[in-house]
């Protein structure tokens, strides 16, 4: 079967480039007569390839020395507990900004080790847009907000990102490097790679230096930044594999031009699909303009058997995984770095076609 | 490069058939027009990727539906405080049994959570047999022992698995399916697959339902076991590509033969270098006989230079990683299931040739 497009909002597409890459080289790693898989990560050949992944990082991320990076494991999931649990000890207080199911998560995990308060939300109106941000307590350990609900289709913009007195922890599982952020706002951001960088299996953690040495002392090695950090994550055996296809993802970002460049093209990806939506008489986005995600577009008919029509229809034009998450329905197409334009383009091209024969049914 | 044998104690060696499958089909898995790599984990085609990979490795074990299998993410080490964590509440008391590294941190682990009795050990001989096991209380919440010691290359025999009259549950990370133990035995098992089940970044864990309910209740979601045993492993993205690669393997396994086929090759493999090393004149292996590794075995010369000599001329006969862990010393050939008899033969050639050319030294 040809390539199909693939919208699903992760595990997601990849670079036709890093699959080809990874399928040349999958029996013989740089003629090691190894393959990646089976490389012990205590080789001098995996560790290269485990420090220019890293490298490659925090030079995409304009992050400097002060800042360390980490390949862990566990999901960002695994980061909802494991923040709290080094900066929460003795039950001091936190900040969230509640906005959508991802945020909803952290928080109830937070309140295993410490005090939660929520401090904005859009709950009330079903997340469809980033609340305001209220002035901040400088008595918080910390300010932590998700900077792209992918559930929901909202995103903060650059202008949008809080300026907090306090430090600023993010998941960007959904939208790292995919737009250029100044990522020095924050003392620790985290992402699952299987959205913009990789597949599952890693989440990649920067730490700012100073952040990391106000971690808590004495906890359950798994959960130590601090050592993560010593031993440049190597103190257990890390995911391998998913952090050779994480590098190589830092390498094509590179030769995309890097953030700014992949910017540019998310920017008129999403554009091109948002303006298709605002003029069509049949599907609709109910995102404030504003807070639109560039990374997760939903849309819907409002016609429950019209949206299923459209799915089933989809995959004929070799257009998959386009279904809503469960919470939300309707449809959301995913368009992180790795989509092209011709994939936007076929999706809308389908769209304009399915609302061509059904404009009686909307 | 031609293939080279790597006896890298994990991440070690697959069956080059597993290496040419995952190759073949890595840019279009089973016709979809997608990467398995892309597969979404809430597709029909990735479900049957997991669910086949999970009932294979049940049926390995010879387990039942009175057992679940989860796939979990963070290593062994994770599982340390995992376990802990689900069954010392309330500073409640278990047995562990110290044969070397990877219990001993399991002990320092557990400690965070409850109370923790050695109640037998052989660190004071180096850990070079297994030591005898006294009459367990049974007020203890669980037995826990680590049936293969990856560093020192000892291991449990069949005969010498506890009869315990509390849960037992075992680290069984570097022989998982590598000899006929009576599985149900145990109330808990967990193995990285980085050795003999595939690649780093996915842990099994099989556990026995009535064992399941006995776990802690309110723990943050990522440790609890009963979440992840109601959701499949699918209650946030398991590491796809791990667990593909881990179906794959338990498929190769059933095409050797399964556990018993299996056993009797690593019986005779990890017997051919036993003899040997038992006639050197130079290498020796200092392990009682009845608990010596099928998958580790430990060697030496006694003469760091010759060590260091004989590793050098290895990687020149394309025998590679056979260096021993840091804490011991000397050499070490992790001869998991998949690498083949004809990489036993070579080291062995290797080392009756570095014989010959250095009896004087010894």
């Amino acid at each position: 079967m040809e390539r199909v497009y693939n919208f699903s909002a992760g595990p997601a597409n990849l670079p036709l480039e890093v699959i080809e890459k990874a399928q040349n080289e999958l029996s013989d790693f740089n003629d090691s007569g190894m393959s990646v898989m089976e490389l012990s990560h205590r080789s001098k050949i995996y560790e290269d390839i485990h420090n220019e992944a890293k490298e490659k990082l925090l030079k995409l991320m304009k992050l400097g020395d002060d800042y360390e990076l980490l390949f862990l494991q566990g999901g960002a999931y695994t980061q909802f507990v494991t923040i709290p649990m080094n900066y929460l000890e003795d039950k001091s207080s936190a900040a969230y900004i509640n906005t959508g199911s991802w945020t909803a998560k952290a928080i109830e995990e937070a309140k295993f080790f410490g005090n939660v308060e929520v401090i904005a939300s859009s709950e009330k109106d079903h997340f469809t847009y980033i609340p305001e941000i209220p002035e901040i307590n400088k008595d918080y350990k910390y300010l932590y907000i998700c900077t792209n609900n992918t559930i929901y289709g909202t995103r903060y913009t650059k202008d949008k990102l809080p300026n907090s007195p306090v430090p600023l922890l993010a998941d960007m599982s959904s939208n790292i490097l995919s737009e250029n952020y100044d990522m020095t706002k924050f003392d620790l951001i985290f992402a699952g790679a299987q959205k913009n960088l990789g597949i599952s299996g890693v989440t990649i953690v920067a730490i700012k230096k100073d952040f990391l040495t106000k971690s808590a002392e004495n906890l359950p090695t798994m959960f130590d930044y601090k050592i993560h950090a010593e031993k440049n994550s190597l103190y257990n055996t890390p995911p391998t594999f998913a952090i050779y296809i994480t590098g190589l993802m830092a390498k094509w970002l590179i030769n995309q031009g890097g953030v700014e460049e992949i910017e540019k093209m998310n920017i008129e990806k999403a554009g091109k699909l948002y303006d298709f939506l605002d003029n069509s008489k049949i599907f609709k986005n109910n995102i404030k303009k504003e807070d639109r995600s560039l990374m997760n577009v939903i849309f819907f008919t409002g016609n429950k058997d019209l949206d299923a029509a459209f799915l089933k229809g989809a995959e004929k034009e070799g257009l998959f995984n386009l279904k809503g998450h469960r919470s939300v329905g309707g449809m959301r197409a995913s368009i992180y770095n790795a989509m092209p334009m011709d994939g936007v383009e076929s999706l809308i091209d389908y769209m304009k076609k399915f609302e061509m024969e059904n404009k009686q049914e909307a």
